[in-house]
């Protein structure tokens, strides 16, 4: 029994039994000053910067967006190349159903009235052909426009090139406009509606702002100066912002960044969570290393004559394609985030002796005095006795 | 020799002599109750919230996804506005191809026979005129219809305005029919797939689970309770779970976000990864500070007379938008966020000792005792000789 | 007035006395060699682990990005069913404007005049009738394809079934051709233009690298060993690549993923910052557990007879959607996890004398010498007097 009380004692003994280091109080004050100053720097560290400037103690989420774009303006066409042409929001937006990315028509080349047949190709060196257009069976040149027949045909009284089967009149796309047709696109104007959440912290926002209504919005501009807010864009004031001129891009065509960054600080309020709005031309216009330079696509209106055959309106479509990209990253003050980095500081704190203990033992007139009272050689004599009981 | 001897000797004296800290053992079951417990509540967080909670030890991903969708149902309209029509997807589903984003029409405004031609505009304040259309050449007013020709017609019998050079004849979309056209849409299905990655951890899914079978697939409708695991939705559950009703949302259209969140935890089992399916209205449908509320785009579909020329039907569609927005985080156990959690817990703990000793030098009864054999002061007199031989 | 003075100086004592810990120094080689291998052993996994394998030092962000895509190829089909016919881009690409996810069309069952009208239903089990077709008022199959009239005619000599107003006549998907009729879209090519930002860092880049003039980008074809950098891919490859034969995913449609990947060191030279390609079927290929298999759906061309009656031709379009996923993360340098982990890591150095002592006081010969000196048991007995003049 005593044996077992003994042991439990002997446990107690070590569990709670509390060791607690000796320690030696120097009472210089340049040495509790540069230990003081020590712990000062560290914990400004930790409070100016990582906390107030890098904002460390929040959790964050990443942006989860939905967009609604919609394009208002109209034009009128009239030119030399063409026929006088009405132009709406159904003509030059593709696709019209408004999503984060909407192209805008500017140029084109339209191929009226084709139909499944046959033609001769477009002259070029591989296509030209004096008497029988002598190419490998089952050859089809991938750069050419159709499937050979065989044939040479006459394609102007001069030259006489291969004949193709393939959806003619084929589309000659080097006569393009080099002063865009739909300039006039400039003054068109866009109403972006973008809704986000924030998912971990079941944040959801809007860029229109509680404070807009609806009369302002309905006059509004962007303008980054005056109306920083207002969701309705002049596409022309978003490809000069960018850094381009719209008649230069609406030759070719380009794809153009909206960007809107949702960054927030969601910790004291929520009205500091706010759109930016910024723009970036996204494609190259660099015409070196710069491959299909612009932006265009093919798209055909089809159409069924009166017997039945089908016909297509063929259209190189050059264009502006706005991309909204809606990004974003908010913080919150996070239980984990801060313990992390208050852990952090407290070991670069625990440092603060180790340089104090150096400095003084080092560069302090009275260091031998230091050392000789706070760090004890072992003393292999007293093997056999306590060192304690012997004094 | 003998000199670089006792210069090597120092040497390793310097690097392995090793400096370890006195310590005063204090038999006292307060004090080591306190210090026990204060380690336990540090242990605790750290295991408790740090690691079960908050699973800070883990490495995270971003979720990368595909989402294909297909819409199933079909409509009979007979009103007294439009003649009597069948639909079925390829009309009513826009874009066609199923991707992460479907507009399902519910509503519209058609204007058929349009031609590039001249009508008086829709009578408004601006456009109503007496005799000729005073107008400043060049102008054409960005809310009007068309080109202004400088006219003045008949719009009606008793009014007349100014005429513009347009797709004629004008759309009239105040007409909206107060009873969505397509309010059976709200019996339609959706069977969305959807396809994850998390790259990081080289780990795919598949929103069809491998549990479920073709045949359970062929019958099944989504049901929170009853079959949460369904990929098959119906339009009219979807937006009745967003807090919205049906028949409202359809006349004037909307944007829903149907939100799967693939929060996984991949520590265990895969097992654990299941989609989970939310659904909100993601534009505002507060009338206040609402420009342009419900969704709405306007498409043509374009037709050519017999003769050539160009008509199009105009089709203001009203609708709802459905995005599929996919997120979520994985998280799997990771050496780095691991050690870092770790480690500020540790810091934590060397806190312990600290709170220990102030309790004890403060709190204590025998405080003044302790206070004695635990610090020493720097006694200056002892100067010449090391303070330990003295004793 | 020396009241004071000797509080201040109370005062300056508390903050400014340095309290540092007694120690005691082990001439101990094999204890010293403990301590400074344990040291290593961290600063290694430090070094080596944190800072090189997994570079902690870094702070993160996750890419934005644009793509462009343009496909290129034309093919002749000529099979049994159908009538010849020369398909180009315009035919084929769904939808047309190249956006990070666009549909090749291979396959397609066409319906062609159809118009509002009233036809007899598919024969199946539940549309054969005999006399009358008995169906509850109002009731519409959902699996039908039409609204009952309550009719019963013939739908062959042999069978009849409900008549339905529909679009008739009815599509009939089930004779799709088993060899997939633009087989040939397999030799098309697509060129991807991608333009990323890491918006934390302000670094933009594009899939056409610096390096690459336009003359290689005009023929040049990507392959993983001979062109790892070349934006023109053929479809065949990426199909092949994935794992899955071009013709047998040509036949019924799927889903293919053009995984980008853009993770980045940014921390030395931006020029490490390369995009790597890869390509995965993200569509259940498995019939098992699988709905609605392959990749298809509805659209439909619509047209006018020269009488004004509008019909359309229906198209189920099958055949390979590519989705252009791009995902990364790029890292830098940042204060913040450099401090993080260094401050984890200055933890476990702060355990590394933890272990050192536990060594030296039990598996040390000489542990009861180390354990007297180190370690001191409070003296009760000398509660009147300081411990340290009593010697």
């Amino acid at each position: 029994m005593s044996k077992t009380a003994g042991c439990c004692q002997n446990c107690l003994h070590y569990i709670f039994d509390y060791e607690t280091p000796k320690t030696l109080v120097i009472p210089s004050l340049r040495v509790g000053f540069v230990f003081r100053f020590t712990q000062l720097l560290v914990v400004l560290y930790v409070v100016g910067y990582v906390c107030v400037v890098q904002k460390a103690y929040q959790e964050t989420d990443s942006v989860v967006s939905s967009v609604t774009t919609k394009v208002k303006g109209f034009v009128f066409t009239n030119t030399s190349d063409a026929e006088p042409r009405f132009w709406d929001v159904a003509d030059f937006v593709i696709p019209p159903q408004g999503d984060n990315s909407f192209f805008v028509l500017t140029n084109m080349v339209d191929t009226r009235e084709q139909t499944q047949s046959r033609c001769p190709e477009l002259p070029n060196p591989s296509t030209t052909c004096a008497d029988d257009c002598d190419y490998i069976e089952g050859y089809n040149d991938p750069r050419g426009n159709g499937i050979r027949t065989g044939l040479c045909e006459n394609y102007s009284t001069t030259v006489k090139t291969c004949e193709v089967l393939s959806w003619c009149p084929l589309e000659i796309d080097t006569k393009l406009p080099e002063r865009a047709l739909l300039a006039a696109a400039e003054n068109f104007t866009v109403l972006i509606k973008n809704s986000i959440t924030y998912q971990k912290f079941n944040f959801h926002r809007r860029n229109i702002l509680p404070h807009i209504n609806s009369s302002y919005l309905k006059i509004c501009e962007f303008n980054r100066k005056t109306d920083p807010d207002c969701p309705i864009f002049r596409l022309k004031h978003i490809v000069s912002e960018a850094g381009e001129d719209f008649q230069d891009m609406a030759v070719k065509g380009g794809v153009l960044g909206i960007l809107i960054d949702w960054s927030c600080d969601l910790d004291w309020w929520a009205g500091k969570c706010y759109p930016k709005y910024s723009f970036r031309r996204l494609d190259n216009k660099n015409p070196v290393n710069n491959v299909a330079p612009g932006y265009n696509f093919r798209f055909a209106k089809y159409y069924k004559t009166a017997d039945g055959e089908e016909t297509r309106t063929l259209i190189k479509a050059y264009g502006i394609r706005f991309d909204v990209i809606v990004f974003g990253t908010a913080g919150k003050f996070g239980i984990v985030p801060t313990i992390v980095n208050l852990g952090a500081a407290l070991s670069f704190l625990s440092l603060v002796p180790m340089v104090t203990d150096w400095f003084m033992l080092t560069c302090m007139r009275k260091r031998e005095l230091y050392s000789r009272q706070k760090v004890t050689y072992l003393t292999e004599e007293a093997d056999t006795e306590s060192v304690s009981d012997v004094h």
